[in-house]
């Protein structure tokens, strides 16, 4: 891969030398598009259906059906394919020297680059070509989907430099005929070609000097008019218009005798019946044409890049320190822009409008990986990518009949609003995307403070997809827990399961939240309510019935391990030979028959880590940790949806070397090739999610209620990170270095923000400037050994249980019971005396033993205080530094208490609701979380070696007491040598 | 349906009126074969290709492919379709009276018979004609496919009685081109067409006078010779001999002013590149009609009437009650008997030779539904079912090396041995069928005593399966239970679930008798085992690896319903509503989607069941009714492969009526057109399990160690049963009627078998007579106020227990803890107190009372046996009559002892073992099958309402002793009332 790298231009993509086995996918990474209109880059000058240089023009939504045949059918399989129509070719424009003709393949390349100009929103072209019997050329062009003109397409080019010819030539085609679509039959994720000829010319003719098209969709029924117009503009002239059998061609000449430049601008246009009365479509074209012809080609381009301008000014995010990195966040976010329907009638394609794969369907990618982008950077575009889900909701109310269900089901993956997924178990039993939807509605309108959306659109969706989850699952007989059954998570790699952890939880989420619009709704507008509860039937205990499915949602989880189980029978399945499967085997899909993926626990992509992402504030930290530990090491990454969350999770959790990894192959999968099929378009949602990865990663974003909370943690490799956020209408200007992060208000009203936790106000005209150093804000103590030696009152209490039991015990013994639970030690004591005991036997002693230590513990006082702590304490608390106590011991409470601390703690962690003990990070994770602060600026004192292992994994920094804490970040013979200014100054260094 | 029913004649199935609505459905039951060949009865005068009367020809296992098309494919999918062929109709004989065609759409019928002569193989037509023009004919034909001479068909057929013509012409056509294929898109259960014509012509020409056909399929590469002779015996003369473009024509005239009747004998001849060369195929076509035409009809219709004497010598059962009964089983197993290969080569189709449901595909309806009639009628024909399964074995290796397991995994569906199902969730997931081959070599080899096949086939075939097995499944990490996940057990309305029930017990069965055959073998043989375990590879410890697994198997169960769980998750879904499911919505798979009945409690056929019944020994009987009581009522009848295993458990488990129904449903599911499906074919294994019905259930057929055993159970119905079994060269025949089974053994050695548990020596000479009456062999006895009273030692225990504690006790409150349990009978007492203690405190004072009833009843002595007791006990043991005690009270054994009667007792249920309590059957199930006798030749003695409840769910004859025990079948005022004599004659006349 690194030998395809393109240059690390960060303003463009630049491919600089001409190699035919890259044609495919630069076709796809040199697409532009308009979120209407999309050109793969494919070659001018040669001519298409050919599939070496697989061209491709598509209108996003505009599709054509056919059956869908199936091996073997059964009821409810959806009897229609959809595909996003490869349109028939109009970027065509042959060269002739002479009339030798120009074409790559032959001749010498003098000089070539290929550069999409993202700043500018153009592709643009330059070559000095020498033709195989000597003539030469330099040939330009620039290539513009225009953004202000959603219809309209530029192809404006000169030749020049010519040598050894007399006359040039050019031919500019517009093609008529149906295009062959790319099919390669092994690859599931590939689109398909159909039967049938899809688009009938309906018309084609030359008007007024201009090509005209009028096709006909066959089995969906859509018209389509296509405008072309060639303009001469320097040194050529007409010679012929020609309507042939597949096209219509314009052709051009001019002599070198007269001219050494020859330009000639292209304009393409085309309106189709989704946006427009078929018989308007004519006079569309032509006024379209008209405009642009009228403006000229300049102006067309300043227009792209003043609104590209905006665009940039708006949406941006710099990096500063890898090239290559900034390059492929702008690839991305401009690609996002590029694709993204804008018009509520159409969405965004998993391959937007770069090539065929998936068959231009729209997925729950949308509301998922790129909806967020376009929420805090142009929420209009995200209202509308809502809007078109509203658009297909009553297709999705028949759907959900077709399966047996009430409300709404939306489809997996559709266009036109059918359900379009041949393979059920990884296409209809993602039920998710409801949930998804609803997701999407409740983070779009929380950001943008866009509420009356729900109002036009968005409560409907929750009030159907309520109703889906209502009769899809059921309240179990047994516990009254609402269930699930029979579906699938995201993760493909596991299908038809019970009680899929993502989707219930999403399921709770949809519910709850729909419950919540609903009565909020009735309450500040009831006359709304009154209509809109009739209109659905929408009865005065539902709402309250989908709050109490939410509140009695069973959620599995494994005791034992303490992670959430992705299904109910995730965790009984047998692990995958990661160790016996070779690298060439992946992505295992396309090696493994379904039923070997399915029976073991092995993941396209973590569902749980990704449930613990986008529903944060329902997790702990210690549970987020416990489940990205558990499922990242059976994460494949098949899944190009995968690593960008892997990345916001690792960050998140301090693991800042993996989060940057996973970043790594996710904001350059397109541009590098990771996953080796960019040739069928590039990845959407893995570019969506790359931003998410830089905005809930690395700077930390979270949105509540409206108020946003940053947690900046930027990789090693980086200097600084700059991007805009817009929130309820305010533009909020965001830079982060390795040291400070500041938070400018660009416009609109002031607003409230979390930085690591502490709330501040952003007003117009000052920035607020925060450290990101750690800051030391809590240090959690461990108490035995640290703020007292109670093992001299354990040792005593157990030398009394064992003198009366007649065990040999001894200080030696005694040492060996440090940092061990009561019964454990029990075990070691009577291992001594050679003595084995019945459990209930053990318990009694143990207890009895207990009473013991009580009773002398109840005699502590300030007295048994270790020396230095009271000091240390004492300068915590003047500085405002927090104080937490965590200790595994039940009786701890009482301890401080008779050590007369208890005014000091800010927070005891009550060791009895732990569900591991040290060195699990659990009860350091949890005070850390408790006090609110990062992990990273609190420090924790420790003399044990789990102890010390607990605060590591914690993220926090740990401060040993003695030799057994000797793995400590900073180790100390004593407790005497504790120092909070050498403490801060250590902590801040890290 | 009623209106369709054929008559009730035993022998034949008449139709005897033209309804040509009836015409494919009746084109499938008038079906003639021979294993080999096989042809829809379609009307010869009638032109080939129309579907209104749809014709077929079957080559058993000749069969073309083509591509597998999938609307979404994916690694391992099967890339090739199977379909057997429809071969070109050769049966075509059109008449002509003067020029006025023979069509019985038109004119009028005046007589109409067609009739399948099942006692002698043949189908015969005969009807009287009015032309629309007024002529007049008599037409007869008999169409005969030989079972003695595999490749021969003949169709004989006259004309008599014409009047109004002068001239007949008779046109006997072959035709040469492709047939198409029937094909109902939206019924997944049909065949469906090719793209391509399968069938190429190589040579058509008219030979010797004959018309001579071969032809290749395109893609599978088979060849095929037809070849046809038209021997005109009667008043015809030949006119032409012509090649068509689509058919080879003979035509034959005959004057009426010569003759009045006109004969005409076809022969058809057919060979295929299956069992014969190609280069041979003309030569052996031609051989086999110059025999026919030497030996004549007659003489093949004699050797055919022969052939069908010995058929029914061996096969037939007779029912001695309902015809229509009569008719349908020697329907079925006529069918079963034209349907099955006989070479190795071939097996036995999902619809037999009788139409192209299910694509002429084999599965594992062979060795479960169809092996057992031929293993006990024909057992070289189940030898050669089984051997085809060893031919396909290398392609059930490869398909294991697709699906990344080891051994062999044999295809779901197949004519050629690689795997043709289109839908892996109902296809390779059901791993069972491996279980099933397995299961059909263990019960073929120890019925037939065939053990050589083992050697030669069947250890290959075991060694091959146990080693997918140990690869599928795996030792779990936590329990090192044997578990495999993924997978689909027979009930298709449950898909890839884990540890499927069905599919475990069946896995360790397997396993298990692999391990069983291959130590034998090694012991037996050790050259052979020696050549054997090199070629195979087999490890010196694979086998007990195997057995480990075995019996490591993880079988689900669920111990609250003590019921086994059809898999892991099976109890934790939905109930299906069958309530508010209308019958129209049946069968279900046609109404929901996949996902919708996938996840709801809601069966196709109850696998669990059917493992009671397949591995019976494994199970208790009690367990049995558990298992059928809780999957009986979740069972939709969906499967046509249900009912006749439902009736089986009925019968055995005395659910007589029940069984009965479902009897009823399988026996006539053909003629009767149950499943509105005959069209596409016969339901071929319903046929074997029609039969399984009545020798497994109604006769009570089990077979262990190559000895049979019998318990009758005939239905109400029926006054008599007669049929044959073979078993290890023995010929048994076996006459059941109400009141005796007659066991007579027709040939071969010495034969042990059991008659309800008793076992018997047959003998040839002298019939063995049982009775099937029920016969009083056991009394089982309730403790508590049946052979002592100690209630009143409990009310002792409880008084001195509530003086004690300071509670109220009365023997008014005592009454109400008859039959109540020690802590349930605290809490009334408790309850009267109005005092609530906590559960250890309860458990206590129970603890407590129950030391002091013990300390009362050990003061007990003979003294306390109830009157009548020790005489009724003497009857009894004077009688051999055996004596079981089934009290719930732990301390049983201690109140006997005291009583002096732990010698009376043959056993004493271990109360402590038991999982319910009465009115549970559980208890008296456990004693009358420890003491080996069939509940109805045990009673039972009960004084209380619960336990006659108990006695009934358990099919055993009830006496009850005072008024709470008055719902039994005999109520008796005291214990002084028992009388042997008169229960005996009781209990003879249930």
């Amino acid at each position: 891969m690194q030998d395809n790298k393109f240059p690390p231009d960060v303003w463009s993509i630049i491919e600089n030398k001409y190699q035919p086995e890259d044609l495919e996918k630069n076709a796809s990474i040199f697409f532009i598009g308009n979120g209407y209109l999309g050109m793969r880059g494919g070659l001018a000058e040669t001519t298409g259906g050919s599939l070496d240089s697989h061209k491709g023009t598509f209108i996003n939504g505009f599709y054509e059906t056919g059956p869908q045949l199936y091996a073997e059918s059964a009821y409810g399989f959806p009897e229609e394919r959809q595909v996003m129509l490869n349109l028939p070719d109009s970027t065509e424009i042959r060269i002739y020297l002479d009339d030798e003709p120009f074409c790559l393949d032959n001749g010498r390349i003098l000089e070539y680059e290929r550069s999409l100009m993202m700043k500018e929103g153009l592709l643009s072209r330059e070559l000095l070509w020498e033709s195989p019997e000597g003539r030469r050329m330099r040939f330009r062009s620039i290539r513009c989907v225009s953004f202000s003109r959603q219809h309209l397409a530029l192809i404006s080019c000169s030749i020049s430099e010519v040598t050894g010819a007399r006359r040039i030539r050019m031919i500019s085609s517009c093609y008529t005929g149906t295009v062959s679509h790319k099919n390669r039959k092994s690859d599931p994720r590939t689109g398909a070609g159909f039967v049938h000829l899809p688009l009938e010319c309906v018309d084609k003719k030359i008007v007024g000097g201009r090509a005209a098209l009028y096709q006909r969709t066959v089995n969906s029924a859509l018209s389509l008019g296509t405008g072309v117009s060639n303009i001469p503009l320097q040194g050529l002239r007409q010679i012929s218009a020609e309507v042939h059998q597949d096209r219509i061609d314009f052709t051009f000449e001019g002599d070198l005798s007269d001219e050494r430049t020859f330009k000639l601008d292209k304009y393409i246009a085309y309106y189709s019946s989704i946006e427009a009365h078929s018989g308007d479509i004519a006079e569309l074209v032509s006024s379209e044409l008209s405009r642009a012809e009228n403006d000229g080609g300049e102006e067309i381009l300043r227009e792209q890049r003043e609104h590209m301008k905006r665009f940039w000014d708006t949406a941006d995010v710099v990096i500063d320190g890898e090239d290559f990195q900034q390059q492929g966040i702008r690839y991305n976010i401009f690609a996002l822009y590029q694709s993204a329907g804008r018009d509520g009638r159409r969405n965004i394609a998993a391959k937007g409008l770069s090539g065929e794969g998936y068959e231009g369907h729209y997925f729950w990618d949308t509301e998922i990986y790129v909806i967020p982008f376009f929420t805090y950077n142009f929420p209009e575009i995200a209202r509308e990518l809502l809007q078109y889900r509203y658009s297909i909701l009553d297709q999705a109310r028949k759907r959900a009949e077709v399966l047996s269900e009430k409300g709404a089901l939306f489809p997996w993956r559709t266009i036109n609003g059918v359900e379009a997924s041949a393979y059920f178990p990884a296409g209809t039993a993602q039920y998710h995307i409801n949930a998804d939807i609803a997701y999407g509605i409740q983070q779009y309108t929380s950001s943008s403070g866009d509420f009356d959306f729900l109002k036009s659109s968005g409560a409907e969706i929750l009030v159907e997809t309520s109703r889906l989850w209502m009769s899809l699952g059921f309240f179990g007989k047994e516990d009254g827990r609402f269930r699930i059954n029979s579906v699938t998570g995201p993760d493909e790699y596991t299908a038809i399961v019970n009680n899929n952890y993502f989707t219930n939880i999403m399921a709770a989420n949809n519910l709850e939240y729909s419950c919540d619009v609903i009565n909020g709704l009735r309450t500040e507008d009831p006359a709304w309510y009154a209509a809109f509860s009739i209109r659905l039937g929408l009865a005065e205990d539902e709402p309250e019935l989908w709050r109490k499915a939410a509140e009695l949602m069973y959620l599995p989880y494994d005791a034992e391990l303490a992670v959430h189980s992705q299904d109910d029978s995730f965790m009984q399945k047998e692990l995958w030979d990661f160790t016996g499967t070779p690298p060439e085997k992946y992505p295992l899909l396309l090696h493994y028959h379904p039923l070997v993926i399915y029976r073991h626990q092995v993941l396209k992509q973590p569902d749980v880590v990704l449930a613990n992402f986008l529903l944060s504030g329902r997790f702990t930290r210690i549970q987020k940790m416990r489940d990205f530990d558990y499922y990242n090491p059976l994460t494949t990454g098949d899944s190009s949806l995968s690593p960008c969350i892997q990345s916001i999770m690792a960050s998140e959790l301090g693991r800042h070397s993996e989060a940057y990894d996973y970043f790594v192959k996710t904001v350059r999968m397109d541009l590098d090739d990771i996953n080796l099929n960019v040739a069928d378009g590039v990845h959407i949602a893995a570019m969506g999610g790359s931003w998410l990865s830089i905005i809930y990663g690395f700077a930390g974003l979270r949105e509540s209620g409206g108020i946003l909370s940053f947690d900046p943690r930027l990789p090693d490799a980086w200097n600084g990170l700059e991007f805009r956020i817009l929130s309820r209408g305010s533009v909020l200007q965001v830079e982060m270095s390795r040291k400070k992060a500041v938070y400018t208000l660009v416009s609109g009203d002031e607003l409230i923000l979390k930085h690591r936790g502490i709330e501040h106000r952003v007003k117009i005209g000052s920035s607020l400037v925060c450290s990101t150093v750690p800051r030391l804000r809590a240090v959690i103590f461990d108490l035995d050994g640290v703020i007292t030696d109670s093992a001299e009152y354990h040792y005593l209490a157990w030398k009394k249980l064992a003198v009366e039991e007649g065990f040999s015990f001894s200080r030696e013994i005694n040492e060996k019971l440090r940092g061990i639970g009561r019964l454990e030690s029990l075990e070691i004591i009577l291992e001594f005396s050679g003595i084995s005991l019945p459990k209930a036997e053990k318990e009694r002693l143990a207890g009895i033993k207990n009473n013991y230590y009580r009773e002398l513990i109840s005699r502590m006082s300030p007295r048994d205080i270790l020396s230095g702590i009271n000091d240390f304490i004492g300068e915590l608390k003047s500085d405002n530094i927090k104080i937490a106590l965590a200790s595994a011991s039940k009786n701890a409470p009482e301890v401080i208490e008779g050590l007369g601390l208890s005014d000091s703690f800010d927070i005891i962690i009550d060791a009895a609701s732990l569900e591991k003990g040290k060195p699990d990070p659990e009860i350091f994770v949890l005070a850390a979380e408790k006090l609110g602060f990062s992990p990273s600026d609190c420090a924790g004192v420790e003399d044990a070696e789990a102890g010390v292992s607990a605060l590591k994994a914690a993220g926090i920094f740990s401060v040993g007491i003695g030799p057994a804490a000797s793995g400590a970040d900073w180790v100390l013979g004593s407790t005497d040598e504790l120092d909070y200014a050498l403490l801060r100054k250590k902590l801040k260094r890290t």
